[in-house]
């Protein structure tokens, strides 16, 4: 048995997992950001001791953590959704369970997942893209988490598509792809489309559904400009799978058909598209199940 | 000892490399394209042969061969540049000499071989760019060439950096990188600005060295397009080193350290650019020496 942690800004998802990549036992808390990161580990080693209690179980063999931000080895080296900076995390969590400790970025944690047991099943070199807030990006190479050489890689959100009046990015640069593919920036696009205020991913969806015309042409300049990065990552690293996560991953066909057809029309001298292109499909239970495989 | 060869469209580069990556022997042929497979890679086995005659020895470890376009294990998949579409160069190349063949991209050979003896000495994460032509590139993950699912990573020259009325790309997209930091991009936009024709590269860099302003700022400006995409390399992968290769590398610090600098103001979130950025060093001799670096 082993324990997957999907540490977050806002709740602590702890799941024991069987050698079948079955959730068997969870517990949920609330982070309760802003506190020094020695108490919340503690609570995140209370719900690990909660769920093997369930279980009868006094034992695991590792417990791995995803969490936002920088993170490799035993340490958070930087998580601003956590303010935690530098925190061995190891050394904390051996206070109170005997258990090898991992950590990694949380993008690189449900790209395992969906690689060990969802969408990308069987793949050894992938990438997971997450269509959300942000875009977010997990890259599996040769089977195992690629975090580059600093434990920073795959921020595949912040490559530039549009150097000229591009738009601002959180990053400090202009033009980011995150800026035209995340979720955020679909209720943008559709928000000035429509005139409209408050309106959610959702509801694009479903107004381009119901045959609403600028809604469609919304969705369809979106997911253009999604099937753009989705190449350069495929001309990039040629991976087996393109896996797209985030809420929006929810609409299954409805996306990944058009994104196929723009991505083969972009393909390197009109050559056939090789790499699958799926949704995810663990959802929220990846970042546990990719967590409790974390290794060395 | 083992063999690199470096099979280009024009010219057939064969060495003899020591276990020290030292080329001990060489030998040239023309590659005379557009013959048939068979001819051109009889012709690769007889230069093979003759590096070995001239060391006096009667066999090698194993012949590596670097080509331009698709190429893994034994087998061309796919280079315009030779003409060759789905090459056995392994049982070709067994006809005449009984050693382990294998055959790699060009640009991934010449990674490894900065990796082995140049500019990357002891790194085990690199992306090397080549500046020429076209930009190419090769990835070098955990010591290792990686080609990807389908032999075909490294075309980081065909990421768009500008979607909206970009320049037309051979690959078929518009806006991909090369077209604006390739040398040909550099020589394009200094006819442009300076309103002549036939510029060399290197003329663009005596001409700013010697204080036009006008092949200054096309200098600046064109080394701030290779640094946009540099830093959405290291968003990505987050290499130790990015090598520079191509004509214009031989500028050396004329050019890295203004991209540093650029880099450096891209930066994730304004954090310490923590990635290498060198010129290469072996030159041509890459390609040969990282030829015999290939294995299984």
């Amino acid at each position: 048995m082993k324990i997957g942690v999907d540490l977050g800004g806002t709740t602590i998802k702890v799941g024991l997992v069987d050698d079948n990549y079955a959730i068997v036992q969870t517990a949920v808390g609330d982070t309760k950001r802003g506190r020094p990161a020695e108490e919340i580990i503690k609570d995140m080693a209370d719900l690990c001791l909660e769920v093997m209690n369930k279980q009868g179980i006094d034992s695991v063999e590792t417990i791995g953590i995803g969490c936002p931000g920088m993170a490799s080895g035993g340490i958070i080296k930087r998580s601003s959704n956590l303010d935690f900076y530098d925190v061995d995390v190891r050394v904390l969590m051996n206070k109170y369970i005997d258990a090898q400790i991992f950590v990694e970025n949380d993008a690189n944690v449900a790209a395992l997942g969906e690689v060990a047991a969802g969408a990308a099943k069987g793949k050894t070199n992938a990438v997971m893209v997450t269509l959300g807030t942000g875009v977010g990006g997990g890259i599996i190479a040769n089977g195992k988490i690629f975090s580059g050489a600093f434990g920073g890689a795959g921020e595949i959100g912040h490559q530039i598509i549009k150097f000229d009046n591009g738009i601002d990015c959180g990053c400090g640069r202009t033009g980011c792809w995150e800026q035209y593919a995340s979720a955020t920036a679909l209720i943008r696009q559709a928000e000035e489309a429509l005139n409209k205020k408050n309106i959610t991913a959702k509801d694009v969806f479903e107004l381009a559904e119901n045959g609403n015309t600028l809604a469609k042409d919304v969705l369809e300049n979106y997911l253009q400009f999604v099937s753009m990065g989705i190449t350069n990552m495929i001309n990039i690293l040629e991976p087996e799978i393109i896996i797209i996560g985030g809420g929006i991953s929810a609409q299954k066909e409805v996306i990944t058909e058009p994104i196929k057809k723009y991505v083969q029309q972009q393909m390197y001298g009109g050559l056939q598209l090789q790499t699958e292109i799926k949704t995810a499909e663990l959802g929220n239970d990846a970042g546990i199940i990719g967590a409790a495989l974390l290794k060395i």
